[in-house]
């Protein structure tokens, strides 16, 4: 039976410790969907076209991962397109406990048999995030070695 | 000597966690005071009346619980009605630092023998906290079992 | 392909965190292994035979489980066996930072596809853990809903 | 209806963080029952009478204070007492998950209204414990504003 | 050769806590600068001169100590000026990941030999947050001992 | 006037993480002491001579780093010697907590000016740790890359 998984971000930029995981959770599933959160609130740097570009064209060498961009709660995403699991990044300086609280509060939404799958970032990338990268970024540091080339010159362009 | 504790919070919406405090506490003391509180900067969704008519209706089979508003510093408001103790909920997924940060400041403000008092919040209720709720209903999730049935209808009527 | 974890431990008893974790695993993967640690230096309650027998029955209804005892280290039965997966509980009382240490250990050791997989225990499961179990159970306390009914037969009898 | 609380430990001596705590866990209740436990595993370094002499000496100053010793299992205890309360003190660098995890267990195992109450640590005690004590002690370094005056000459004469 | 290091942070106001880091680092290098950012998105209280001139006036008895402002990346001005150490000082309540994470990427930034070095902050400061003590002090609550006299009077005359 | 720092452990045996900080700190420093402690209670795998010659042979290309063995208490040792600074080295996956306790404890034990300072380890050397070096080694696993050439061909040698 095929399994399929989800991975949900903002990608806002998409990082190299976001790709680390897309690649590994790849060789997991038959499907990954990596699906980019519209994100109403926050304000992204990037629209939500600029990201799905950005995304789809990192990851195009990487046969079984296919771009999506959704709205509203994961859970019912999850839900309706019957996902086996949610993948989420674990880092060493993670906020581990806001990761258990939603894990927790989604195992109440999920109606079937989705399960929220952690995988430990390599630490090489364990101090990486979008909003360090863009606040480093913003103020002219480089930042070249963290997130994918194409990534890095949508970013560029952006500053 | 009769003794009064002061359990202090927006509720904004009351939930099942606060519940399970507010009746835990309501046996450990001779009067329970549930404070709450204005909150004038972090603009919440009911508005201090509705918050207050949800709580009080919430609790109206605890006997010695007492529906308080306040503004202003909590120190100053336990300094003046002379609580022995104010109530905090602890969870694994809560932010411990912070707590023992606020702990540390107050037990400088307070004048008199006033303690914080840590309960243990029951796993089950781990991973609810009303901001949580409010995210997930504004996106129509079910957070039915997470609150008391009156303070759920309340947050239907908001959504 | 088919696809099978491992999911390891001294089971010193098997608990009913244990066994959610098995339960939810057994679902993900075609074949799930529950490995059993010989674990020379910490002495365990129950023998290698003991605790294999405990495990047995315990998840004899679970189609797709199958018992291993292993010794030495376990990156290399990984590798020997070719686990896509090494399923780890995570618990909000978990020791996070010894659960990285070992991951980031187990990566490096990995020479295949080996990923290490967390699951968030649930709730109420998550103050439940072997040595708690056996530490209470010696003074005579009652775990009887901690632990599956078998495993708690066999744990009587040792007291 | 008067109420009691215990706080339990092995007092291996106590420290100043212990009476701080017991003095503040004194004024919130009618009667304070200090717990020594019996403690076989871990080879104290002063024996139970010592250890029963040495807090009897040390709060004697402190009227609805009780030393008690107790073996076995302390929800046990405090369920044959009908203790209102177990304190325990919360330190910045306390272990937080094993608190956590205890706590939980204890709710389990309690039979009646005791409630596990957490106390914050004056900071200026936050580094201390009786380990740290007795190995700075044994190496001979000065440990003398950390533990009460009898406390310190009953460690010196060990030394 | 002569060592120097940079201590820099909003400092709005200068709490005792980053007093007693800025003695302790003044004495372990040749030159310590004081970096006031002008930290343009948090909306600061005090004005950059106000600021400036509260920490100078703060610190005009330590010999060593110098203030400057600094716009942008705290990196690029670290490698402009060669200092020789970062300096952070960590409490048993920081927010340690976020710590280690901006040490990680200022490590990447760092051109020269620049280390960050984190200090430990004295327990008795464990609990002062600039921006808690403008939480108390905006709600008229008394934070005298909190910070030095001259930035008392100055954060007095902002309520 | 130069300055002198002490970096002391059991070094059993000295891991690339450890070199990594020796590297580090002598270069802020015109003396680095590596401090080897006799410490009688853990039992090493490596006598004192062992550690003594691997760590010389490990460093020997670094100037200004002497070796010296010491028994009893760090701060004495400190004290005694009169060090500028104690050097620890922090991890995403340290025990935070017990680094913080054994930092004030020593502040207070220190009659100088010696400072406890930590330093960020690499992320790449996060997860290493002697111990975890040697279960690993023990049961036949490569740890080639976690430790200096000289100190793995001495490891093998004792299995």
């Amino acid at each position: 039976m095929s399994k399929k998984a989800l991975y949900a971000g903002s990608f806002d930029p998409i990082t190299n410790g976001h790709l680390d995981i897309i690649r590994r959770a790849a060789k997991m599933y038959d499907e990954l969907f990596v699906g980019i959160t519209v994100n109403n609130d926050k304000k992204p740097l990037f629209t939500l076209e600029e990201r799905s570009k950005m995304v789809k064209r990192v990851v195009r060498d990487i046969d079984n991962v296919k771009i999506v961009t959704f709205d509203g709660l994961l859970a019912d995403f999850a839900n309706n397109k019957k996902f086996d699991a949610v993948i989420r990044g674990l880092r060493a300086t993670t906020d581990f406990e806001h990761e258990i609280q939603m894990a927790q509060m989604n195992a109440r939404l999920f109606t079937g048999e989705t399960e929220t799958i952690f995988l430990m970032t390599d630490p090489k990338f364990s101090f990486i995030s979008s909003s360090l990268i863009k606040e480093v970024a913003s103020l002219e540091g480089d930042v070249t070695e963290l997130l994918p080339e194409y990534a890095n010159e949508m970013l560029k362009a952006k500053f």
